[in-house]
C-alpha cells in the first residue's frame, strides 16, 4: 500500500473530457487507489457540472480544480507524463510502456510533484497539449484495438503505481498445508474404507497401499480441512462396518 | 505480449450484471488486452440484450455466451477464480492479492482453461457463486473504498494478466488439474456417500452443499486422479446402499 505523501504528490489531468460519466469513473478510480489530485482542463462545461453528482467518489470531485490551459494545470510540477493509444505520432516524444513509465513516475514522486494527463475520449491528447510534456507512456493493449476507454486507462495507471513491485511480502493468506501426520491419518482411514467397501479387494494389485498413499499426497490437503476429511471418512468407516439398511 | 493461445485459456464469467454499459466495458477491455472468451450468466435479460449495440467490442459481445447457472459457465475449466472487495468475508475460501493471484492464472492457463468470475454491481458475488470457485482474488485498493467499478475491475485484472513481469517460463513439472465437471461429479459423489453414511444428518448445517463443495474445491485434483478418485466413491456408494455385513 502506498504512503499517503507519494501520492499527494501526482495529479491526474483531463483535459477537455466529454462525457460526465467519464469524470466520475476517472474519480472512482482515483478514490479507489487513493490519488486525491484531480484537475480538468477545459471540460466540456456541462461534463463537469454533471460529474459532481457522480457516485462513489463526491468529496474527490468537489475538491477537483479546473484550469483553462494545460500550463496553469501542470503549473508546480517537475514531471509531466502524457498518455497515447498511439505507438508512432510522428515521434516528437520519447514513448514508455506503462510499467516502465511507472517506475519512473513513483521514484520523482517521492519527493516531486507530477502530473499524468489524459486527452479527450475521442482525440486524446493534441500536439499542444502534449508539448508540456517530458514524454508519454503507453497501455500495452493489442494492435488490433488500442482505443481504452478513458476511465478503464486511468484505473489501469493508476494501479500499476500501487501494485506490489518485486518486493512483495508473503500474504498472510496463504493455505496451510495439513502435516504429514494428518495426511497419514486420512490414508489410514481412506484405506480401511475401501476395504470395508470391497475396492481394494476387486482391484488386486501389489502396490495398492503404495498407490493410495500417493493419491492422497497428490492432493494438496489444507491444515483446516483435515478434521472435517477424517470425520467423513469415521463416519463412513462407522457405516459400513455396521452395515444394515442405508439411512440416508 | 502474450500468446494468442494463453488468452483464449481464459474466459472472464459476469454473473448477473445488472447494466448494459458494464457489460460493453468489459467487452471492450477484453478487447483491448486480447482476450475474447466472454460469458454472462443470468444477466438482466435487458441488459445483455443493449450491451451488444455497445461500439469498441461488437464482434467479442455477438460470440459472448449465456449460462442459466455458474456451474456451466465454468464447465471445463480446471482453475475457477473469483473476484471480490471484501478481504474477509468469514473467509471460507483463501484470497489473494491480484498481483501473486495473476502469476498462479498465467502459469496455469499455459496448458488448462481458467474462469474468471465477476458478480454484479450491487452485491459481487454470492456464497454459492463462490462456492464453485477454489480461491477468490482482491484488487488492492484502499481501506476507504474498496468497491470498484465493473468495467475498471476487468480491465486492471486483465491488464495484470498481460504486463510484463518476470519472464514466465513453462514448468513441465505442473499437474494437470481436473476440470470443473470433474469435481462437480467427485462432489455429487462425495454428497451421496456422506448421505448413504448419515454424515450430513448428524450435522445438519443451512449450506451444508456450498460447503462440501468449498471443501473439496480447496484440494488440487490431478486430472490424473479423478478417475480413481471417481471409482473409490462409487464403490464406497454401492457398498453403502447395498447394505449388508462388510466383506473386507
Amino acid at each position: 500500500m502506498p504512503t499517503k505523501s507519494k501520492n499527494e504528490n501526482l495529479r491526474v489531468v483531463l483535459v477537455s473530457t466529454r462525457n460526465p460519466l467519464n469524470i466520475g469513473a476517472v474519480a472512482r478510480a482515483m478514490s479507489n487507489f487513493g490519488f486525491d489530485q484531480l484537475c480538468v482542463v477545459n471540460p466540456y462545461e456541462k461534463a463537469f457540472r454533471e460529474a459532481k453528482s457522480a457516485v462513489g467518489a463526491a468529496d474527490l470531485l468537489a475538491h477537483a480544480k479546473e484550469f483553462p490551459t494545460v500550463a496553469e494545470a501542470v503549473a508546480g510540477c517537475s514531471l509531466v507524463v502524457g498518455t497515447t493509444a498511439v505507438r508512432h505520432r510522428e515521434l516528437h516524444h520519447t514513448v514508455r510502456r506503462l510499467e516502465p513509465a511507472a517506475r519512473l513516475i513513483k521514484k520523482h514522486s517521492l519527493s516531486n510533484n507530477v502530473a499524468l494527463l489524459f486527452g479527450s475520449e475521442k482525440y486524446g491528447l493534441s500536439n499542444d497539449d502534449m508539448s508540456h510534456c517530458n514524454w508519454l507512456l503507453r497501455i500495452p493493449t493489442i494492435d488490433r484495438n488500442i482505443s481504452m476507454n478513458l476511465g478503464q486507462a486511468v484505473a489501469v495507471c493508476l494501479y500499476e503505481l500501487i501494485r506490489e513491485g518485486r518486493t512483495i511480502t508473503k500474504e498472510k493468506t496463504t493455505l496451510k498445508l495439513a502435516s504429514a501426520e494428518e495426511m497419514e491419518r486420512i490414508t489410514t482411514l481412506l484405506l480401511d474404507v475401501l476395504h470395508g467397501s470391497g475396492f481394494l479387494k476387486r482391484r488386486q494389485v501389489s502396490d495398492a497401499y503404495a498407490r493410495i498413499r500417493r493419491v492422497v499426497r497428490r492432493l494438496n490437503w489444507p491444515e483446516r480441512d483435515a478434521t472435517v476429511w477424517t470425520g467423513m471418512l469415521r463416519q463412513i468407516l462407522w457405516k459400513l462396518r455396521k452395515g444394515g439398511p442405508p439411512e440416508g
